[in-house]
């Protein structure tokens, strides 16, 4: 009992809450500390609300007061809303994000982690490091919630705790004020309403979609080498389908053909004449792509054993998906990235739309007929009255408006303008105009496409090859938000290249 | 259509398989292609196995041949089992391993990921990587299986494929003959049938518990700030507490104070004052080192805010503990350490015991009773006609213990005894002999024990502070299976000491 002994005479618990019922006290008996662990537990009697529901009444941040900070609250943690938070004064506003994931993804390298070439945290910002205030201020805060609801009149979101798996765990309701409300929920995988996409394919647009792939990939490849698979089975646990050819899923198409080619043949020897990759696609694949670079890519793909098939799918089942013609294609492995909409969320919402179902915005990324709602990236679509077409779902429209957001909100914020209300008449400046910088897609093994051209019609540089991959690469490794994950980058590319992919399935 | 044209004018899947029926065939139209899908589907028919049900006869490895090389089988992938496949000669045997992950954890290490000082990645060693042989030799095997029964009297072990969250692949059994059995199955952590154990704690055995106590402690952490949770609901959702004062559980909370004081006060400062760690040992924390080391331990664990309760757990509840005197501590996090005794299946195996409930050994490894079965690590424990004590259960013994074997067994097979019921009656040599090269523990924040005696009644060097500290370090690196991963582990290592720890919950 020395160490116990001890532990009594020499109090060491540092403490400064004034409320935390666990911090110690100078203590001269066992029983004493026991008691003080007793009174912990009273304090939870019957009568305080119980853990599961621990709030009776409707509780939330209330309106701040005209000597307080502004409060900004940003719905989402994707790009539009991460670049937003970044470029906030937090001299100016308090900072309040509500997600239901406490990190951005950096969605343009997702596709690499699902073979191992990277890392899944490498891919994972966190948001107190794009914005630290947010774990910093008393005033700002993250919220682990879904946005349940827009009270547009009284300048209040409603608000769900995002519990997911934690069944001990009952959702609680809050409500937030704002000052300044930014929505930047971002879009949903489109499904078409097909029957058994949602149940049986796996989209790529989080992490944990990786993760899941990853599973899956190395579960069959381990699967189809156990004693009493038929060559059938073996054959169905290896075709990896990929329906969509748009980059995400052409980019997925070259990591995975780039692993079988690379490593599958290595560490799976048994089974590596098994695997195969389909890409499935309705019209065009990189159908945003100059023609030259789309028919490079068909080739490359096709060269290093993507085998591209046009059709339509029909259904999906457990096993096999069933295209428009009859024809059935068994698969283990489904990924579904045939392009994003507007979220149900998005589409309740009793805000003016644009023509494709966005929350609808002016020229200044404004919300017009409610008052101090902004909207940005995938979520948010040009009204029809400004007379400019629906911005593509790109990292880059959505990473570009809040950039420029957080300047107009600064602006606003240093005019006095930041409290509710009370920016209604100001001059907005400058409206957000897009220009389009070009895009970029990988096709696995040092080859990518580069097309800098502003738009389908313009003329300008467009690359293939070897070049365009070192390109890419560099283009990627500076946007990567932090330095910390620009360094994990690197050095997940260069381990990959020198030990090849990592096959651990944890 | 014009890059599908090209590909129909240009086939370009190269595949070897002669079973594949997915492989591309000099195509001519795009009927023909779709043609060959639809086969792929037709053979599929009814008549074949369905998919779920992938074979009708109970499949698997046949007993070799004479003129063949000897199959070992090794039951399990941890510390023994994969020490034993790294020394096996692959020139004289197959190998064939069956375990439900396809990995070695490094477990000195796995306390350190749970608060993300490393990442989960460089503690997993895929099995691949410890025996290439596995992946390449047409004779040696993974199987993600486990194994369900031995039959000794016939050289077979029962197997069923693991595919756990799979829900669309129903398992199936399989058998394998073996020429020699390795048995490395390893412990279960031990409740004591402390009801509500299993449902309520996480253990810290495998990646997804260190998983799982991440991202509840992280859940926990973000939720206490969200609006409406009561002051004593924050103390009880930050409330970690951990059960058992082992190794593993002063590790875990020196890592977690660590981070406390590091990190949390930096990203989580609204609820910094609620977290508190609580470690619960029945008896005597770190017994098995030297007082003066134990005492060392005690006051730094309690310096850095580890409160430290004698206690003998009565009950757990989704939401508190209780203890033997009716004491009730409300907890957020609850981790089990307790220690580790025989697996359910290990305890059904008709082998000899040793007097814990292992399976009994003699002084070679072998099971005497049977032919050819040999039992290493956890699992196994010498027989008490042996006269020999029962070896702690630590990595260093299942180590040796591997690497003893696969030289025992090398020999074997290069004298001619590889195949079954063949060495019967030949000598085996030396005996194994244990050796404690001594213990080591850190406890957070640049501090580490190392206990270099013997064993507990023997003098030896024994050492406490920052110096040991870099002795664990090191120790551990050199350890570390792979290059890949010993980089891997010094790179974390690096960047959270100049980043801090990683906070993204993916």
């Amino acid at each position: 009992m020395s160490w116990f002994r001890n532990l009594i005479r020499n109090p060491t618990i540092k403490s400064s809450s004034s409320t935390s019922l666990l911090k110690s006290k100078p203590a001269i008996s066992t029983n004493l500390i026991l008691t003080s662990l007793s009174r912990f537990t009273t304090d939870s009697s019957p009568a305080s609300p119980s853990p599961t529901a621990p709030v009776t009444q409707y509780s939330g941040l209330e309106p701040t007061k005209p000597n307080e900070k502004p409060r900004v609250v940003v719905l989402g943690s994707g790009w539009a809303g991460c670049r937003l938070m970044k470029g906030i004064d937090t001299n100016i506003y308090d900072v309040v994000c509500v997600s239901p994931r406490n990190h951005m993804v950096f969605t343009p390298l997702l596709a690499s982690t699902c073979v191992g070439t990277l890392e899944f945290r490498s891919v994972a910002e966190p948001i107190g490091r794009i914005q630290p205030a947010i774990s910093r201020e008393p005033g700002s805060y993250f919220f682990l919630s879904n946005c349940t609801g827009i009270d547009a009149d009284n300048h209040l979101v409603h608000c769900e705790t995002a519990t997911d798996e934690l069944k001990t765990l009952e959702p609680w309701k809050f409500k937030i004020s704002y000052d300044k409300l930014v929505i930047a929920l971002g879009a949903e995988a489109l499904t078409f309403g097909i029957h058994g996409v949602k149940e049986n394919a796996i989209f790529l647009r989080e992490v944990h979609h990786a993760q899941e792939i990853r599973r899956k990939l190395l579960l069959n490849l381990m699967l189809s080498d156990i004693p009493g698979v038929s060559e059938e089975e073996k054959c169905r646990l290896l075709h990896c389908v990929v329906v969509g050819g748009g980059p995400t899923g052409v980019e997925f198409s070259g990591e995975l053909s780039d692993f079988i080619m690379r490593d599958v043949r290595q560490r799976y020897a048994h089974v590596k004449d098994y695997i195969h990759v389909t890409l499935i696609e309705a019209n065009e694949i990189l159908s945003s792509f100059d023609d030259r670079l789309r028919r490079y890519a068909t080739k490359q793909l096709s060269k290093s054993g993507v085998r591209l098939v046009r059709g339509v799918v029909k259904d999906v089942e457990p096993q096999k998906l069933i295209l428009n013609d009859g024809t059935e294609v068994p698969y283990g492995l489904l990924v579904w990235s045939t392009g994003v909409g507007p979220s149900p969320l998005v589409k309740s919402l009793e805000l003016p739309k644009s023509p494709g179902g966005r929350i609808g915005i002016d020229d200044w990324l404004q919300v017009p007929s409610v008052q101090d709602v902004f909207a940005i990236g995938d979520c948010s679509g040009y009204l029809e009255s400004t007379g400019k077409p629906t911005l593509p779902a790109l990292a880059q429209v959505a990473e570009r408006q809040g950039k420029y957001l957080a300047v107009l909100l600064n602006r606003i914020g240093k005019t006095g303008g930041g409290h509710a209300n009370s920016a209604k008449d100001m001059e907005l400046g400058d409206p957000f105009i897009y220009r389009h910088l070009g895009s970029m897609a990988t096709i696995g093994r040092y080859k990518a496409l580069v097309d800098l051209r502003q738009s389908k019609e313009s003329k300008g540089l467009s690359l293939a090859g070897f070049l365009s991959w070192i390109v890419w690469r560099s283009a990627y490794l500076t946007r990567v938000v932090s330095w910390r994950n620009r360094f994990y980058v690197a050095v997940n590319w260069a381990t990959t290249f020198v030990f090849g992919r990592d096959i651990s399935r944890i």
